[in-house]
């Protein structure tokens, strides 16, 4: 089936289904199934099933997935055969946090220039990196061929940053700020919204 | 039908639509259909539609929803009528950019209380938070008898916080240390994770 036909919802889950084959793997497991994977991220076994059959025949029935096998496809699928590098702009809190996660190493990605606009932040050290000038930003994310960022700068700021990061040749924005963000149809966004998990929790409360 | 049987994966997708109703009213639309909405967050109108109507007749043929409408019913459905009292657990990086996050506010939370167990930052102010020493963690969200807490220590830390939070009585805990945590089944857990959602797009690239 091509790519371009595989709804995004389906591709949403597939990050879902490698993080959890990662813990299944860390703990020793050789394969699963889909009712195991489904119970760890909480999406039915057909669901399972249907969307990782839109890839291939990866599975079988009777002995299931084997886990290194299924591990292998979803990174291809989602390119995680390479490590992409990330700019971070805005060296708030958010900012310093993900400059020092430790959550990034083995899964495909690597922070590699962080940005503020503050002149006191600016040529300042957060642990390996020194904070580079909001202004150049267009000029060493070109020359670094970078294509993702992920923007943690105030609400009012965000989109005049997200102006910046689509005309630098950005394709893909990890949105920290707590504010919608516009840009063109080649470009893809993603939001960290604490509130949106938190209201899939309260429901059950 | 009874709120037991509809799929976590669909209450999942109501606070996404919440926030993209936001965003209409916010920009002064009265009213919108499962076709615009689906074009907001990236889901199917078909699928929309079908979510919505788990809960009721709340859209009309022809003339779509009533964003107010709309917003209220989710609000109901996901216990938003309410302001949920939260704390935070580790005032590293993460915890302090969530004891300022100001997205917050009108959207069913309010930060209460903040922890950590760094004798050098138990007193101090954060905001307009005093840091409380983790030790007294479980009298302190039992008094006040919060149900939901926001996990940011690091990673090795997070079970052992985890199982102090459920001994506190917390049935709702947001996790962003990068960590698997195992809890009870009347407990539920959200991972706050940067790389599903940077893998989501990286397929695109």
């Amino acid at each position: 089936m091509s790519a371009e036909k595989i709804p995004d919802i389906i591709i949403g889950r597939l990050p879902v289904y490698l993080r959890a084959l990662q813990r299944l793997s860390d703990a020793g497991k050789p394969t699963t199934s889909s009712q195991e994977l489904g119970e760890l991220v909480g999406i039915s076994a057909a669901q399972i099933r249907k969307d990782i059959s839109q890839f291939g025949e990866f599975g079988k029935q009777g002995t299931g997935y084997s886990i290194p096998f299924l591990m292998e496809k979803l990174r291809d699928i989602l390119k995680m055969d390479r490590v992409w590098e990330v700019a971070i702009v805005g060296m708030g809190d958010i900012g310093h946090a993900l400059a020092h996660y430790n959550g990034f190493a083995n899964r495909g990605f690597h922070v590699s220039m962080v940005f503020d606009n503050d002149p006191k932040k600016i040529g300042r050290k957060v642990g390996d990196f020194e904070v580079l000038d909001t202004a150049t930003l267009s000029e060493k994310i070109k020359g670094h061929k970078i294509k993702i960022a992920m923007l943690c700068v105030p609400a009012a700021s965000a989109q005049e940053a997200a102006d910046e990061l689509v005309k630098a040749g950005i394709k893909a924005i990890l949105n920290y700020a707590p504010a919608s963000i516009n840009v063109p149809d080649d470009v893809r966004v993603q939001y960290i919204d604490p509130v949106t998990h938190l209201q899939r929790m309260t429901y059950y409360l």
